[in-house]
């Protein structure tokens, strides 16, 4: 058998076109754009990397992009005063302070200071909450553009097996959470699991999320099981350069699986689709305008 | 192979007397005990006998008790003005809305309503999110009552297989949050899932909270497993009278299992030690004083 490959490129161009047209819609509703905010602080070169590209697909969306850029001296009363000052910014429908921060700033009481109604990475204790117990929620951006993918590759996954392996907050947990919401039959792995193997072979989805380079082997995988890889690992190539592997070995499981997100070009694509979502999602609540259709 | 039986009540009077050694050396630190205040809405009989016992148990543990009756006719803006009331009240330290509410009040808007640091229920979503990003919390008391006779039966269980039967946001989520955090492998299992016995035949840890009498049967039950029946089902006797029964097959799997707890006398008693338990938690950290140890 080979895998259909999952086209996360072509799903999250179809996602943003979509959300392009929301915005649109809603600047001519209520007479502005949503707009997201993002907050790089330091000058850690792939934050800088993730926060400029987020600002660029916001533009292409036809939202407002408001960049803040502070010293990684900054510390942690400045940054929860730029917070605050965004909090009240009418103009602002999601801000997205870019982690890791500096080691003077505790992240997670950056984090708990964002407005739940504009924190669009889903990582606010409300926003876990309102997830965790089927409330209306903004979701983490990568695990529902993974379910995203699932939903187009499989249309229902009730009563599916479906094995979560990882269990970080912003990705392992709340997809074992949206996969229990969609009432698959849902078991989260981890590092402390006895018999990984065994666990991964009676799934009929896989959701790999541990940053570990091709740790999931090919003969883990059920014949015909949907794969969702979330590893981006950089790896050194014998030719003294590097490549991005997943958390899966994709070549063998390709030949194993019934579908398979490569990496790049699967999930990676996603995230960026679903934080431009989740912005048009909150600029329409905090409008009290009802969820928009479509994404 | 006979099981342990796993004594609930003897689980539950150790709490008990451990919560009343510490809600005295409170009452010594800050000059007043700590405060549960309990709200009941209407007239049906079983939640009076709950609301009762629990005000009982709440003064045998030298804790305050402040009980609040409303008629079943009290709109949800009155009874979210008594919770404001008793946010602000600096003597109740948690607050228990005794649910279910009659059809005109919006139970989720009432448990809103209350400060996070009272929710001694642990229903907020404020709470629920704080456990499933592993922040500190007020932990729903059903699971982790059932937790804590786990870890009395087992000591740790880190690695081990559970299997959680119920995907309620009061048992089966936060239950399955409270074992990953542990480091168990966790399957949520639920109506909709496809081969329910042979999921349950893979665990080392069986919880069964879906309040279907008796349903699990035995021949699902791992030899050796610990079992913990959070149902609790009245079914008619032959002489036309009643008993309560779990959701296990209790005289069949207690051929097979390790340990397992008994419908009653297992995790019913775990419930109220456990709110009394939130509620001196809750005392301490209201006063800026650092979590009891020992419950």
């Amino acid at each position: 058998m080979t895998a259909k490959i999952i086209d996360g490129k072509a799903a999250a161009a179809e996602v943003r076109a979509r959300v392009a047209g929301i915005a649109a819609e809603f600047a001519r509703t209520t007479g502005r754009q949503p707009g997201l905010a993002t907050v790089l602080v330091g000058e850690d070169p792939a934050s800088a990397v993730y926060v400029r590209s987020k600002g660029k697909a916001t533009s292409e969306a036809g939202m407002a992009s408001f960049s803040h850029k502070l010293p990684d001296t900054t510390s942690e009363t400045e940054l929860l005063h730029l917070v605050d000052q965004l909090n009240r910014d009418d103009n602002v429908d999601g801000i997205l302070v870019q982690l890791p921060l500096p080691p003077q700033i505790d992240a997670s009481r950056v984090i708990a200071a964002i407005d739940p109604a504009k924190d669009v990475d889903g990582f606010h204790p409300m926003n876990a909450g309102r997830l965790a117990t089927g409330l209306e929620a903004l979701v983490p951006c990568t695990p529902y553009g993974c379910l995203y993918l699932l939903k187009q590759e499989l249309g229902s996954i009730a009563g599916k097996e479906a094995v979560v392996i990882g269990r970080s907050n912003i990705v392992g947990k709340p997809m074992a959470l949206l996969l229990i919401g969609e009432s698959a039959t849902v078991t989260v792995a981890h590092s402390r699991t006895r018999d990984l193997p065994d666990v991964v072979r009676r799934a009929d989805i896989v959701v790999a999320a541990v940053g570990r380079p091709e740790m999931v082997k090919s003969d883990w995988i059920k014949p015909g099981a949907t794969v969702i890889d979330v590893g981006i690992n950089r790896v050194p190539t014998e030719d003294s350069k590097s490549r991005l592997v997943g958390d899966v070995d994709f070549a063998g499981a390709s030949e194993r699986a019934g579908a398979i997100t490569p990496v790049p070009g699967g999930v990676g694509p996603m995230t960026i689709a679903m934080l431009l979502r989740n912005t048009v999602v909150a600029a329409h609540r905090r409008a009290g305008l009802s969820d928009p259709k479509g994404v």
